[in-house]
């Protein structure tokens, strides 16, 4: 595919749009930064030009200009995504949605908020939190993050087990197209059974089908009570087979999160909480119960123990005050920082039915072996949902970037032939392109490319992320 | 759109891939009969053959065989369907899916069950209750419908307002295309950030895209306790208004059903329990509450009393024995059946914010003033999604036929204008297409026909549906 450069010709076109004051150029080197990369690796694309567009008519209008000039657009929420979504690949232009950030309707009486897409998830948790309400999608990047990013990863976060995943709390969505058009995706209802389901095809999308500029989500009402412990395990696979057996015993924990003994242990040094935890905890379980009635999550909390029994744990933590939880959510929170700041890594976002999680972890650390090198795990255990953290450490760049990708393929080969697949809340974006044939057959991804050519025909948004 | 007839030649070439024992004509008039309708109205439509083919390799070969020669293929669950999806209105073959009818396996470790689109709702349900797990989603006529054909047209039922509707729980599909591939459609994860919904798009596109053949289904565990209430209220709104408010108080019942008085005395006679309610009793709502913990539901009840004190509400019945609950849920259930039994009607399927219902349901009324019809409504007040059954009575046919539907088209729009849209959990089918303009836009629906294209590029299944 071939783009056109942006001449300063085009720029005073983009500028005359979204005003001179909300373009950035790569001159201006410093606040042009943030916007060459996100989350993902060390990755870094500078774009050539950045605009903040203040409403979906601006974006539209953009989407028309850079149609008519052939100019690559990436779409960009916070830039915390994991999966290089919004790294401009082709240069051209970013357009940041970070204007787009209000929140304009809680709606306390059909339990439903309209938001722009630039609103950070927890700003908009907080928000509505403190109408007694409750959006439950929280990803680990929920202080930074944008909704619009998290749509459009279709982002999870400890919750999902219970609650489930940010689409799962989507109505309805105002997007603009490609090709410029502005529509709204559905309805603000519950059920909908009126053509072809618009929202959850952008849902997940990366940025690539459209640009999202309102969103109507459902809210439920708050549970105000909770109880967060903290459970040793003296093998992993212990740990992981726990959790099918406690939603077999009839119990749906609000969180149920694993980590390895070097995830906990990362996590406490990054945090500067240096717990001593005797040697033999070779992995944890972070379980939260929640609900609207303390005497019934004790109750729950009991059955817990007692499928826990069978599993050769050791002290259980049980979180007393407000300050001990948030210091166990820390600890989970922080594991990935704490990977990051200890060396430059590879995160995959692997998935598999829960039960499979065993054998997922043991895969991962044959193959670890077989190829050298380490992995951190930890995840959404309640979903299946395995983060694997490759540690480059003293691995030299030549087996990080040549050897290292086929041991990444084996450990998806490995999630599909358990029934699982490649990403369960990063997405694609631009690091796991190259896998994505693991996971889906020649029928998927011609129906994908031709669903990709209908709403972008010139190929222009978000070029070289998925397929 | 121009098909082929089914020649005495292209049927010997489908019986070859079915067997003749697995072939009805139109000789076979008695047979035949049952695959001329479905639940819509009283609407016929003679197949021109019908096909019960075994596996998805056979219904590759139909699709491939029908594609060459192109022949329409409408697809047929049980013919449970309220929107006409299931009629062969462009003649050419019926393909039912009735022996795809095994439940696979149930997966007690992951809680998932993989199925063929032929099995009944109802036998799937307590097949899965049995291992103490819960399929929650429950249309009215879950005692013959399909589960492929739940999915196919996006059903709901009464516990949709806890539990969310047939989508909510389907992880992946083996389908086939209209052009004969056989392809899965996701994996078997809650989570997946891998690529576009496919599965979702599949779900509500009413045997337009292709052609399930397996489904994989979360469970969850099965809520082994519940309370179930009826209300009487004096004024229709005031029970409309009463929905929203339980919410706000942090309940989420798993039903909350509306029945204004026609509907409750039509199902009462129905029944033949010609239960004696006093005169100004205008509506009801049926509640349910479930859970683990049956203090707790006492504990919820309490709440939603609170609630309820504040509408003027009669005597609570709440349901002391089991037997009681079922004659609850049967006069719910029969509303449909009683009006269908005592008069043609349509059966319209609106959908809004929930705390709209009072506004949908003072219009609906109007409207029906204004073009002088009958209607009697229920439906799940929880979901905003109300089932306005219009009757014909005495309407004359000249007005049914010619008057009405400006009548509908009026209702229609009020749903749109309230942020709804014109179907919940039927479909759009035949029936609404005429009214499929109100609720989409121009850009919507050139999206949507796209789609069409690309899975079907020939038009040959399910013509003459949705758009």
């Amino acid at each position: 595919m071939k783009f056109n450069a942006v001449t300063p010709k085009l720029v005073d076109g983009l500028s005359a749009i979204v005003g001179a004051e909300h373009v950035l150029l790569p001159a201006a080197a410093d606040d042009m930064l943030r916007y060459t990369h996100d989350e993902t690796e060390d990755l870094r694309y500078e774009p050539e030009v950045v605009l903040k567009p203040a409403n979906a008519s601006e974006i539209s209008l953009i989407m028309r200009f850079c149609n008519e000039n052939l100019l690559p657009v990436t779409p960009r929420g916070a830039g915390t995504g994991l999966s290089g979504g919004a790294l401009a690949v082709h240069k051209g232009v970013v357009l940041s949605t970070e204007r787009l950030n209000k929140i304009i309707r809680i709606d306390e009486r059909n339990l439903q908020a309209t938001v722009e897409p630039g609103v950070i998830t927890q700003v908009f948790q907080e928000a509505v939190i403190e109408r007694g309400l409750f959006y439950p999608p929280d990803p680990s990047s929920r202080g930074s993050s944008f909704l619009g990013g998290n749509l459009s990863e279709s982002s999870g976060g400890p919750r999902a087990v219970k609650y489930g995943v940010t689409k799962d709390y989507v109505l309805n969505m105002e997007v603009v197209l490609p090709t410029g058009e502005i529509t709204w995706t559905g309805a603000n209802v519950l059920k909908n059974a009126t053509g072809y389901n618009l929202t959850q095809l952008m849902v997940g999308s990366e940025g690539t089908l459209g640009i999202i500029t309102k969103i109507v989500f459902k809210l439920i009402p708050f549970p105000p009570q909770n109880l967060v412990m903290l459970v040793p395990f003296r093998k992993e696979e212990k740990a992981c087979a726990a959790v099918s057996r406690i939603f077999m015993a009839g119990i749906v924990p609000s969180a149920l999160e694993f980590m390895e003994r070097e995830a906990i242990d990362w996590a406490d040094r990054y945090l500067g909480f240096n717990t001593k935890r005797p040697a033999d905890e070779l992995a944890h379980l972070l379980i939260e119960l929640d609900g609207n009635d303390m005497d019934l999550l004790f109750k729950d909390a009991e059955r817990v123990y007692e499928v826990l029994e069978q599993f050769d744990v050791g002290d259980i933590l049980v979180a007393d005050t407000e300050k001990q939880k948030a210091e166990l959510w820390q600890l989970r929170r922080n594991v990935a920082h704490a990977v990051k700041a200890n060396s430059i890594y590879k995160e995959e976002d692997t998935v598999v039915p829960r039960a499979e999680l065993p054998k997922l972890l043991r895969g991962v650390k044959e193959i670890g072996e077989k190829y050298n090198f380490k992995s951190v795990c930890y995840g959404h255990a309640g979903d299946g949902n395995l983060h694997v953290n490759i540690v480059k450490g003293d691995m030299s760049d030549d087996d990080w970037n040549n050897k290292l990708p086929e041991g990444i393929k084996e450990i998806f080969r490995l999630c599909v032939e358990l029934g699982g697949t490649i990403s369960g809340e990063h997405g694609i974006g631009l690091v796991q392109k190259p896998y994505i044939g693991l996971a889906l057959n020649e029928v998927q991804l011609r129906l994908m490319r031709g669903i990709k050519e209908l709403f972008d025909p010139r190929g222009i948004l978000n070029p070289g992320k998925i397929f």
